[in-house]
């Protein structure tokens, strides 16, 4: 490939930055707290996984065109949501954390009510910024599939588990159960939404969710991992995980059979995801 | 009238009823108590106001059709919006309300955590149900519309300064303007969608958002009599309150004459809520 993996990622992430930025209000039009809370959790370190993922998934399915205008609305719809769901997971009722890569989390900086409004905001400017930048074909399915993906019966209702459990033994089904609703759900929906931004067939549309849903899982397994081991010295429970984020990984890679050479991108990607270095 | 209003407005109810009833998820799927929440909010004797507003300006611009199945999706999803905002604006940090309509707030029965995501679910469902029970033409112009009223330069920016300027004074402008934001802006909503509904013209349609926005106005307007004011002994505050909630009655009794007749159930229902009777 002509550009190194980790500057091709770069550049996805300056696109999807500049996309944002143009999205989301000013910080000097009211309400000013707001709108600085927004800024300042969207804008504070995130990768961009979500999002890097429309954008490849729609550049899986239509190789030869560069023109992805759609796919960089969705993009950013989804990575709106992925921060209204930090926002309110990381209050004092949910999670309770102070901090998030390094920084204070919005509560702490703008307070609880203002917190709890900016990532209501988030949400509802996901919808918003879909439904008047995308023509109606492809922007009422978007509204239809990513509202299914975050609702009770997705993302809403996987942190509802989390929360429920909360310091109670579950079984291993039960776990996986929750990181699929509140994590990979997201992930399918956004490989999903790329392929329907590229106007591909069904059939790549599923292979792609598929994609996108195992590749999340993934995720979320190398995340329980970060969480709660010490790499230095891997418990046998991590290291079960760890292989289980590696299956994974490989159905994430087996559902891009259908694409060929196209999909090579998307397999690096899932590769260095589940090595964490994206 | 063949009817009297009183029980015009029970069938309406009745309507709104039995389709938030047949969209809202059942509370014996996971996750249960969210769903309970959910279900706890939205049946706790709301008067149904926005919801009747939009089938009424339905109704209004198509007075032969009684077909308006569409404007009834509608309608629930405006009324769930209406209950996550007062589902978050209880919360603790937010005007810590512990009874709502002589019930236990969402917060003090099934706990904070379980608020806030039975909000966020109930804004992820509305526009989950316009998406999926609407066509494109109507729907995405409802996920447009309803998104712009409700984000910040809409609902959630209004109680975004109520919250900021709690316990000081303000100026009336400054009222005006927080009451538009957070109260007129969702009942302005209700009207216009109910025109898109029935596919009415653009110039009924914007009769109908100004409608709305002046009777919401004027809703707001008592609702604050009725918190700050004892009624045996009005105060010179209260009766100027009450003028110009009659002043902006006028005003959308006023925008309805495009309609003539049609529209006097509409005039009646302006009427009976500056009277508080609905």
């Amino acid at each position: 490939m002509a550009k190194s993996l980790k500057s091709y990622i770069e550049d996805s992430r300056s696109l999807i930055d500049k996309a944002l930025d143009k999205y989301l209000p000013e910080i000097d039009h009211e309400p000013k707290t707001i709108h600085r809370a927004i800024r300042y959790s969207v804008f504070s370190g995130g990768k961009r996984i979500r999002p890097i993922i429309v954008l490849e998934a729609c550049k899986t399915c239509m190789p030869r065109r560069h023109h992805f205008a759609d796919a960089l609305v969705i993009a950013s719809a989804i990575e709106m949501v992925h921060t209204y769901s930090l926002i309110h997971d990381d209050l004092p009722s949910m999670d309770d954390d102070d901090y998030r890569r390094g920084k204070p989390t919005v509560h702490k900086k703008f307070g609880e009510a203002n917190a709890i409004l900016a990532g209501d905001a988030l949400l509802t400017l996901a919808f918003n910024v879909i439904s008047k930048c995308l023509d109606a074909r492809t922007g009422f399915t978007a509204v239809k599939k990513l509202s299914e993906a975050i609702g009770t019966y997705g993302m809403v209702g996987g942190q509802a588990m989390d929360i429920s459990f909360k310091n109670k033994r579950i079984s291993a089904f039960t776990q996986k159960r929750i990181n699929n609703l509140k994590t990979a759900k997201l992930f399918e929906v956004s490989a999903k939404l790329g392929a329907i931004a590229a106007g591909t067939s069904d059939k790549k549309i599923r292979a792609m969710a598929e994609f996108g849903e195992s590749v999340g899982s993934a995720f979320q397994l190398v995340d329980d991992i970060m969480d709660s081991d010490n790499f230095s010295t891997p418990s046998l429970e991590a290291l079960k995980i760890r292989a289980l984020a590696g299956d994974a990984t490989i159905k994430a890679i087996s559902a891009l059979e259908v694409f060929g050479s196209d999909a090579d991108r998307l397999r690096e990607i899932a590769d260095f995801m589940l090595k964490r270095r994206i």
